[in-house]
C-alpha cells in the first residue's frame, strides 16, 4: 500500500428534506449570495422557487448566475467572477449537477485570482484562495459535491481542462430532487460515476483493501440500482444509493493507497467534449470498454486485475483468465448498452478528422506514458478508431 | 436508505515517513504543544525521541503530560486539562493508541469546560470547544484518530463513559509503528475494529449499498490481515490494512443511511471494563458471538442479516438459513481464539457478582430498548452468563 493524505473538508447534508438545512449553511459565510444554476430546469421543478423562499425569508441578497452550460465555459466563470465582485459577494450557493458545481468552484477561485482566468484554468500552481460555496445537487454523476475539482471547457481553442480549486463547505445532497432527471442523464451519471471508480481501480497496486473494496461496492450498486432507476424514475432507494456512490467515487477515496493511473479514460474524454461538446458520461462509456481491451492485448501482465473485475463485480468464474477477463468487459459494455447509452461515436456524429490533434493532446507532457498501461498517441488513436 | 450529516474535518497523513509532516501540521495552532502520552513505550521504540528531535529542532515548547492509562482516566484529564491551563498550550500532541488520544481529546475540550470535568463526560449537552489536536497513531484499533469520540473511566464509581470531544484536525497515520505491537494487543484492536463494524452492519437497512459494502470490505480485510500480521510483526502490507481499516470502522461512515443499532456490545463491554479494567477488544471479542446468538434466537427475523454475514464476509452457503446465520458466527468466534485471545469471562477472572448492576447501568435508560434486537437487563445477564 502506498502513501495518502486524506483531506476532505465538504460538510454532506444527505436525504430527504435536507434543504432545511441551507440558510444554516451559508449563514456562517455572510448575507450576499451568488445563486448558480444551469439551464433552468431547477425552475421547472420547483426547486428554483424553493431555494429562492427560503434565502427571500432568511433575509439574504441573491444575485443570479443563470445558464451555465453542461460543459461550462470560461465566459461562464467569468460572467460569475465580475457579478462577485460587483456585488461584494460572500458565498456562491450552486444548485444543479456537476456542471454548475464544477463553474461555481472556478468563479470562487477566480474572485481571487490575479490574472487572466483562462489562465487561472490551465495553471497548475495551485490555488490558495477562493469564496465560500455551498450546493444543492440535482444529479448524480461527477461527484463535484465531494471534491476540490472542476472542469471547464474553451470552445475557442478546443480545450476542456480539469483543475483543483476549492472543496463545496457544505453539499446538500436530497435523492428526490433527482427523481426528474431523464433517462438519458441518469445513464449518462452513472456511467461517469462507473468511470471514476474504473480510473482508480484500474493499478498495479494489488493490497489496499479499503480501496478496491469501496470500488467493488460503488460498481455493484451502480450496477444494481442504474436500471431501477430507469424503471422507476422515483425510486428513492435506488436514486440515493446513485447518490451516494456518486460522492465517493470522485473523492480520491478509491484510490487511497494505490499507484496513479492517469486516469486515461477522462484524458480522451475531454478531447470528445472539448470538439463536439457531448455528454461527458456517453463519451466515457463509449471509451471505457476499448480502453480495456486495447490496453489488455497491449499489456496481458495486467490480466489480473481483469480477471478480480470480472469475479468480484460480475460474479463471473472460468480457469481461462483472458477470456474471463475479456468477458468481465463484455459485461460493461453490454451494461451500458442496456441502458440506453449511444456506444459509437458514429452514432454521435463524430468521425476521425480530429483524432491525431485529439491523441496528441490527451496526452499532452507524454503523461499517459505513466498510466496503468501506458498509453502512446498511436494507443489513443487505435482506441477512438475503435470507438467508430 | 436513511437520512445522515457527514461532517469529519480531520486530515489523515497515511503511510511510512508521514512523520515529516509533524511540524507543519502544528505549526498553524502555535507553539506551545503539550505532549500526551502513554505508558512509555513510545520511549522503547525511540518514536518518543523522534517526536522530541522534531518539536526541538522546530523550536516548539513542550510540556509532557505521559502515563495515560490504556483505560483512560478522570484523573488523567484533569492533570492534563491544569498542565495546559498552567503552560499557556495551544495544541495538543497525543502519540499513542486510543486510550491516549481519546484522553488528548478531553483534555481539549476539558480547557474550556466550566465546572467540574466528570461532569464534562457525563453531559449530554455537547461540547463547544476544545484545543486543537494532532495525533500521532501507534496503534490500530479504536478509530478515535478519525472520529470526535473519547471514553473515559471513572474507576471509583465503575463507570466508563463515551462521548463527543473534537475530531483530530490532523492524524499521521504511519503502519511502521505498529511493528512491535504485541500480538495480544494487536489481536484485541482487531477485535475492536470488528466489533465496531458489527455495531453498524447488524441493522433493519437493507439498502444501503455503501455502508454495507465498505462494512464487508472491513471485516473481510481484518480477516486475512490479522493472521499475517501475527505470524509476521513488520508486515508492512497487513500493518498498513489493519490501520486504513481501523480509521474508517469507528468513522460512522459504515453506518450512514442506516438505522440507529444502539450499539449494545459497547455499552455492555464498556461494564466489564469499567468494572475489571480489562482490554476493550478482549471484552467486545467474547461479548460479541454470545450477543449474536442471543438475539439471532430472541428475535429470528433478524435471520437474513446474519444470512448476509455468513455468505458475503465468510463465503459461506447452505439452504438452512439459521444453520446458516449460525455457522457464520461460529466462524467469527472462531476467528478472535485462533488469534488468541481468551475467550470467556472466566479466563479473565470474571464472575457473576456484578452481573446485575452492570447489565442496568449499560442499560441506563433502557435505551437498549432500541438496539438493532431489543435487550432488556434480563437478556443482558443472560448474555454475560454465556460469556463465563
Amino acid at each position: 500500500m502506498l502513501n495518502y493524505t486524506h483531506s476532505i473538508p465538504t460538510v454532506i447534508h444527505f436525504g430527504k428534506g435536507q434543504i432545511s438545512k441551507l440558510a444554516r449553511s451559508l449563514t456562517p459565510f455572510g448575507n450576499r449570495v451568488l445563486l448558480a444554476y444551469g439551464g433552468g430546469s431547477i425552475k421547472k421543478t420547483g426547486l428554483y422557487d424553493e431555494v429562492m423562499k427560503i434565502l427571500d425569508s432568511e433575509g439574504f441578497t441573491v444575485i443570479e448566475c443563470g445558464g451555465i452550460e453542461p460543459n461550462p465555459r470560461i465566459e461562464s466563470v467569468e460572467r460569475g467572477v465580475k457579478l462577485c465582485k460587483e456585488n461584494s459577494i460572500d458565498v456562491i450557493l450552486a444548485v444543479g449537477g456537476g456542471s454548475t458545481i464544477d463553474c461555481a468552484k472556478a468563479i470562487a477561485a477566480g474572485v481571487f485570482y490575479e490574472g487572466d482566468l483562462w489562465e487561472m484554468v490551465e495553471s497548475r500552481h495551485g490555488i490558495l484562495k477562493a469564496l465560500p460555496l455551498v450546493d444543492i445537487l440535482t444529479l448524480s454523476a461527477t461527484g463535484s459535491e465531494y471534491d476540490g475539482g472542476g472542469v471547464i471547457s474553451n470552445m475557442k481553442l478546443n480545450k476542456k481542462l480539469g483543475n483543483a480549486y476549492t472543496f463545496p463547505a457544505v453539499s446538500i445532497c436530497d435523492p428526490t430532487y433527482t427523481f426528474t432527471v431523464s433517462k438519458y442523464q441518469t445513464a449518462a451519471g452513472t456511467a461517469d460515476i462507473i468511470s471514476h471508480i474504473c480510473e482508480e481501480y484500474f493499478s498495479r497496486t494489488p493490497d489496499s483493501d479499503l480501496a478496491d473494496g469501496i470500488s467493488e461496492t460503488v460498481f455493484k450498486s451502480a450496477i444494481k440500482n442504474l436500471p431501477i432507476a430507469l424503471a422507476e424514475p422515483d425510486n428513492y432507494s435506488a436514486r440515493a444509493n446513485l447518490m451516494s456512490i456518486s460522492s465517493i467515487a470522485c473523492s480520491g477515496i478509491p484510490s487511497y493507497g494505490k499507484d496513479d493511473t492517469g486516469w486515461p479514460c477522462h484524458s480522451m474524454e475531454h478531447e470528445l467534449s472539448a470538439y463536439y461538446d457531448i455528454t461527458h458520461g456517453v463519451g466515457l462509456a463509449i471509451l471505457t470498454p476499448r480502453w480495456m481491451r486495447h490496453i489488455l492485448k497491449k499489456d496481458p501482465s495486467c490480466t489480473w486485475r481483469f480477471v478480480r473485475f470480472a469475479k468480484n463485480v460480475w460474479g463471473l468464474d472460468g480457469e481461462d483468465e483472458t477470456a474471463l477477463a475479456l468477458a468481465g468487459i463484455q459485461k460493461l459494455e453490454d451494461f451500458f448498452k442496456a441502458s440506453g447509452i449511444p456506444m459509437t461515436l458514429t452514432e454521435l456524429g463524430i468521425g476521425t478528422e480530429h483524432f491525431e490533434a485529439m491523441a496528441a493532446h490527451a496526452n499532452r507532457g507524454n503523461h499517459l506514458s505513466e498510466a496503468f498501461v501506458p498509453l502512446t498517441n498511436e494507443d489513443i488513436v487505435e482506441i477512438f478508431t475503435a470507438c467508430l
